[in-house]
């Protein structure tokens, strides 16, 4: 079955958004076993979209469209979708009703260009969305479903939950399609790649092998497809069981996931509680460990000291060692997670002090240059990096996620509560 | 022109990233006047890649590709290229070279699969990656530029600033790109498209207008190109002036980008520092805010205060408040945030509390329910709001965005220091 996604918009090829619509499509098409084969991004041209849709069609058995959907000029994907299938536009009574009923509960007037959202292709059914005013569309065209929901992401992911999936479900015999995850950590790809090759090759002819390069580690994912779900996690199984042995020490966790789903379940397991006190990572830390749902029951909080006075006041760290040792040095990192066990009263803290630029620090420390600390209040881990060539978004990144990583060792080594 | 970008990875297609490498390199070519017309996501398959440069370098003058140039046997790009365009494999001694140096330095044995990271089509050239690994590769072929990118973000982003910007510039005789945005507020997308429709529709032809809607307000692109710089600055200022008088008081600022940065910029102008005490935020603004290069001359820090313990330890909240109203009141919030003027010493402060979910919180209010407060000590201001509907990444982004625009409207409402 083919399947591609087409997300329609100038903003995204202009760069200045980052297109996640199509992300989140592709994941919850991969929960019902159905895989994507192209992502394409075109610009909100009318004749751009007619031509997509006549090369994509024929060679599709779905195709889903964001963006476009609005009332206004640049938002053409409607009156090209129609023109592509030969169909006159109609007024949809239900969504002319529902439309009339939400701008009267905004208290804003009914205008033409409103008014015009309740058109819909003849020969297409709408979505309804309960979140805004463009309808979703459905429409079968040769035997290509074609589906178009608007580019507002909260938007476009209730529909993909309330109409789209339950749809497809009931139209298609989809397969399963599971995937297994292996984090590899101080085994370089190529080493790693030669000593499983053997196995990668006899792998039945459903599962396939990916390579995920991380900073420092490796994640293996093994994908397969079946229509009996027993039978094909059955085989995974049993090609994991095969491949550990391969890979001595080096099989970090079994655990999938980003590095703050493994730390949240690491705290989780082992019963401990964590805070944080953030200067260069300006609150990203925080911010990642809690996004992963459940976070309150490991996470209580975080000091971010962004200037000198606030690790001096609310941090309490004494102004001679900062101007003994500078604020990006091993002492301040240590201190700052020191304080913040205490301060916030966790099992744990980590701690963040660095240059993130693109101007220096105060101090003259140059740019890329960071200090990671962890401790329980008694032993202290700390690690220094220097990214010079990373932008400031990826050095905030990157030192969050190694600050997270830092943890999950701090809590192989230390562990026993 | 014709510009296409591929991102080659079945991590992009499996929803399991997202591709934020295409946003990258469409923003930097925009920059030397250069468009993008098409971005492709593609799974990393021989015989896709090759049939990909089939399809679209008989009708494009430049692609960029990402991905695939890593030394395992799921990476294919380098293969499907030389097969492409018919070139035999060799390897370029400097790359070689580099290569060895790179892994002595790490403390790595060149091995079968590293010393093939040197093995490049003849018919193309290296673009020498300080960063990896794995050079890029440049290719002229039947009047179509391919340029081969690893897909490690830091060292594409890096490749694409020293080397492929430079060489496009030289290449390519390129026009100028200018981008003006205007943020317009209460003017609801149909009303202000009827509004300003017969201006749009005499705009020159150079000249494209684009409606991007955020909740709460509309953003207006208006783009041109032309070989002249200072002509085109012109033209676009013309319009400008001709569009202001159609907004109104509408027009909510001229100021472009991100929430963070409009804020950012209204600090500085008014001469504020800001600090925030986030929960349900848990660290979002904070973060937000010191993504904007600069925010250390406007913030000092956060306290984020995730579980009710910190909110009374902390930043100080009578128990007994929080008895009363529950944590997730308006009270709550409005002491948090004068807490944090206080204890962090700044003009202005901001605080969130509220449920993201999934589950609901502790005192059972109701998932998406939200109360932010803004404060300068003296004056406050609350707003609550509840978003049922969104999942929680979107209602930590959008409580944290809504939060920096009271703010902003604060800093309106109490213009004076």
């Amino acid at each position: 079955m083919k399947v591609r996604i087409v997300t329609i918009g100038d903003e995204i090829l202009f760069g200045q958004i980052v297109d996640s619509n199509s992300a989140f499509i592709a994941q919850q098409l991969n929960r019902i076993g159905l895989e994507v084969d192209e992502i394409i991004s075109i610009h909100d041209r009318h004749t751009l979209i007619v031509e997509s849709l006549q090369k994509l069609c024929p060679d599709s058995d779905l195709i889903i469209m964001t963006g476009g959907l609005g009332p206004t000029n640049d938002d053409l994907t409607k009156k090209a979708l129609a023109d592509f299938i030969g169909s006159e536009m109609e007024i949809d009574p239900s969504v002319l009703e529902e439309l009339e009923k939400r701008l009267k509960k905004i208290n804003l007037p009914m205008n033409g260009l409103n008014h015009d959202q309740a058109l819909l292709p003849k020969k297409s059914s709408a979505l309804h969305n309960p979140l805004g005013t463009a309808p979703g569309i459905w429409t079968e065209y040769n035997n290509c479903v074609i589906i178009n929901l608007p580019g507002v992401p909260f938007e476009m992911k209730n529909l993909i939950k309330i109409e789209v999936i339950p749809r497809l479900q009931k139209k298609f015999d989809l397969p399963f399609v599971i995937h297994h995850f292996l984090a590899i950590s101080n085994f370089p790809e190529s080493q790693l790649a030669i000593a499983i090759s053997d196995w990668e090759n006899h792998l039945p002819e459903n599962l396939h092998l990916a390579y995920l390069p991380e900073r420092g580690k490796v994640k293996l994912r093994i994908t397969g497809k079946d229509n009996d779900k027993i039978k094909l996690q059955k085989q995974i199984d049993t090609e994991v069981e095969k491949l550990i042995p391969l890979l001595g020490n080096h099989l970090d966790s079994s655990v999938s996931g980003a590095t703050e789903e493994v730390l949240g379940s690491k705290l989780k397991e082992a019963g401990l509680t964590i805070s944080t006190a953030e200067s260069c990572t300006g609150g990203m830390i925080a911010h990642l460990i809690t996004s992963v749902p459940g976070s309150s029951g490991w996470y209580k909080g975080s000091v971010v000291s962004y200037s000198t006075e606030i690790k001096e006041s609310l941090l309490e760290i004494p102004k001679e060692l900062i101007e003994k040792h500078t604020v990006v040095s091993e002492e301040v990192a240590a201190e700052m997670a020191k304080s913040a066990v205490r301060k916030l009263n966790t099992d744990l803290a980590v701690s963040t002090t660095g240059v993130a630029g693109p101007a220096k620090g105060e101090d003259g420390k140059e740019v890329g240059t960071v200090w990671i600390a962890v401790t329980d209040g008694n032993s202290v881990l700390t690690k220094n990096y220097f990214f010079p060539y990373l932008e400031r978004d990826d050095f905030i990144l990157q030192v969050s996620k190694l600050a997270m990583l830092k943890v999950i060792e701090f809590i192989k080594n230390h562990s026993k509560k």
